[in-house]
């Protein structure tokens, strides 16, 4: 394949390159995404450099590690040479290691070494999403200086975020100056007099994501310094590279939540046996732990036989346990990623969470009452002479499990952010996992309390 | 109270903002946040207009709504009619019936105007999210002017987006022109020199939002205009009216799909009859939807007494069709959402489901099929003669279950958007209530005929 482009002719690539002549970036993408892979391959190669890094530095290019590992070798490492180093970072990011060792080398020293850098810093972080392209000044410059630098040096960014204003003899970050200002000055002032009065907003390279996104949002920025501990700036966190990682990091949770392994691809483009892989895995380990219900009911085995009566309200019990765990660990997932709640605050939330399982648990108990009373009275079903303590028994567990369920489902993200791992890895299916057993065990233990001498 | 604060002297309004003095805007809206609602109120009410314009205008801010509400109505009014007028508009949207009909006439003219017709878009779409405040030159200006427009007429706004050029007859939007190209141009230079070569990228008052923070990554763009079918601009969409929007989204489609109405608040200052409410509701309903399974299993209730065997799987075999489906769901909501998949594409969707729900289901029934023979050949437990028939029944059960939940999981969200509901409404305990009837269904069936003449 990459000797038949060698070989090719150059009007070929011209008209290779043709369809995409009058579409503009975020059209061409989109028709590059529907094309095989060799045919986009081709496209990318006969396209003039910077228009093929544009659509490559495009967010919702689909498949940029495989494009990029099927391109020419010489020809993907001068495309990601040129590249948004973010991007481009993004992109090895998806190559495997003969892919990277193969390609990074050719890469031009100055791009390899930042991109090498940004390798380095854990995903989900400010230092894995910053861009190292941003416009400094010294402060000892004046406002004419800076716009001249911007206009001649600064050409080739489509946009200046924000300019940030350097200690000339430190190196540090001193002052923030927004285009909206550097624009009102006066050419032969100091870019000091136009900078913003209160000391900049920075962040450090190990700041997660989301309180990145919290930090801008606050203090309404379009881009936030990644400073060292020196004030040195490392990089630029942009509003539009945070907007794209949420949404990124929101279908994430939405998949964990509903008890799977993250897709990265969309639905559509995943292979069949990826998509067994991602939804198997998880789907084995819930019911491998699901299988103690079995145990816990074997357990049970006799009072079942005496009293069949009893098992006709084990799925509504068991339902609504995991349904109220479902909606604690919900609220809980976010309350913990939008920084509403810290680790330490666990306790607040345990005192939170029991009355309010008792008070639901209360509700659902006095409905299941209300069905059984009118379902006998009624006569549409006989539930035998103990009906009232079967009421009761289905009322009493009810309050136990939803309690158990809501204090457990809320309590089970902190417990995974304490033991290191995302508390958004708690999943509906895994804590009504969770709570079914335990579930089971209350409920037996509360019939055979209510019951004994009667049904059991 | 309104009373007090008037009588109040000028020096003790000094006192009460003293506190903030030396606060930047989101320390101090941290700080309002903490003090009870009167304080709050004493404090807004002392701090100079601007100032607590800035507080207001905080997404952060927490009771704006109440805060306004409770202010003296003159104040509340200046204060409406200062701020950006999309904010001001949401803080409207949060005042009851009575608080609007008291406050709204007290606006000046030009911003009640403004923000009766923002208020009049239906939430979540451009025009609710949008502001109506942006800078736009006629297309007959040059550089020059439309800078000197930016340092006299726009010196309020703290951030330029973007430059809008208008036709100077129609008044139509013709081109948009960024902040760093507008300073490489030459005074003298029309402003249309300087403009992007594409056609603007517009959205319609009515496009959700999710489609606008779409097309503001696909473009790279830091606003997008909002025009009516005569490309008459409205109002911009910025990228950070975006990013707040598109944080409360994840956290109210998590709270659904968790299975509760979504909360406006942070979880430790809702309520307690509020957070009952919010998650009651919900569960009642899902509990009464459930309350089909008692009636399921008491139509099989004589194959129950029969086979008490049956009963220790059905937690196990529930639960899977619950976990199946809830994956599924998660997966398209998300899909949806980010519009990769269209309504029509549900067959594309049911055609992969079908086969993935089918290889699920087998990987699932043969562990549980391992898990009975150990158990039986192991002597753990005695599952009687017919254990190996109650094993395929299991298994037979699980694939079943499995692909039904499967199928059924990823319709819905499809289903919910083909009738008008939004897809992430679909939670997991809803699909897993959904599947755990018909679950119980194809159980027994199946039973019904593997285990016919031996068991049953």
């Amino acid at each position: 394949m990459n000797q038949k482009q060698m070989l090719r002719p150059a009007t070929d690539a011209a008209t290779t390159a043709a369809p995409l002549a009058n579409f503009n970036t975020a059209d061409a993408v989109e028709y590059l995404n529907t094309l095989p892979i060799a045919a986009a391959v081709d496209l990318l190669a006969a396209l003039p450099l910077p228009r093929a890094v544009k659509l490559l530095e495009a967010p919702e290019l689909q498949r940029a590690g495989e494009l990029v590992a099927t391109l020419p070798p010489a020809r993907a490492a001068a495309l990601l040479g040129l590249m948004a180093d973010d991007r481009a970072t993004d992109i090895v990011h998806e190559l495997d290691q003969d892919e990277r060792a193969r390609l990074v080398p050719l890469i031009g020293a100055e791009a390899r070494q930042v991109i090498q850098t940004l390798l380095s810093y854990p995903p989900d972080t400010a230092g894995a999403l910053m861009t190292t392209e941003f416009v400094s000044v010294p402060a000892n410059w004046t406002v004419g200086q800076t716009l001249q630098h911007i206009r001649e040096v600064e050409r080739t960014r489509e946009t200046v975020y924000a300019i940030y204003v350097l200690d000339p003899a430190s190196g540090q970050l001193r002052q923030v100056v927004t285009m909206r200002r550097l624009i009102t000055g006066l050419p032969d002032e100091s870019i000091l007099d136009v900078a913003q009065v209160n000391a900049p907003v920075t962040v450090d390279v190990a700041m997660d994501q989301e309180e990145v996104a919290q930090l801008i949002r606050r203090h309404d920025l379009l881009a936030i310094p990644v400073v060292d501990a020196g004030m040195q700036m490392l990089g630029i966190v942009t509003v539009d590279d945070i907007l794209d990682a949420l949404i990124e990091e929101s279908t994430e949770d939405a998949h964990k939540f509903g008890g799977m392994e993250a897709l990265e691809k969309p639905y559509m483009q995943i292979g069949f046996l990826e998509m067994l892989r991602k939804r198997g895995g998880w789907l084995s380990v819930l019911f491998l732990g699901e299988m103690l219900t079995a145990s816990a009911m074997q357990h049970y085995e006799d009072e079942l036989a005496r009293a069949v009566v009893l098992t006709l309200f084990i799925p509504l019990i068991m339902s609504s346990g995991g349904n109220s765990g479902s909606q604690a660990t919900s609220l809980l997932i976010r309350s913990l990623a939008l920084r509403e709640l810290r680790l330490r605050d666990w306790w607040k939330v345990a005192l939170r969470e029991l009355p309010t399982g008792i008070v639901l648990g209360t509700i659902l108990g006095s409905l299941a009452m209300v069905r059984i009373v009118i379902w006998q009275l009624g006569g549409l079903h006989d539930y035998g002479e103990h009906w009232l303590l079967l009421a009761l028994t289905v009322a009493a567990a009810l309050v136990g499990i939803v309690t158990f369920g809501s204090l457990s489902g809320s309590m089970l993200p902190f417990a995974l952010k304490r033991l290191g791992f995302d508390p958004a890895s708690a999943s509906a299916p895994f804590v009504a996992t969770l709570v079914d057993v335990t579930g089971l065990v209350i409920y037996f233990s509360i019939a055979a309390s209510i019951l004994h001498g009667t049904l059991l």
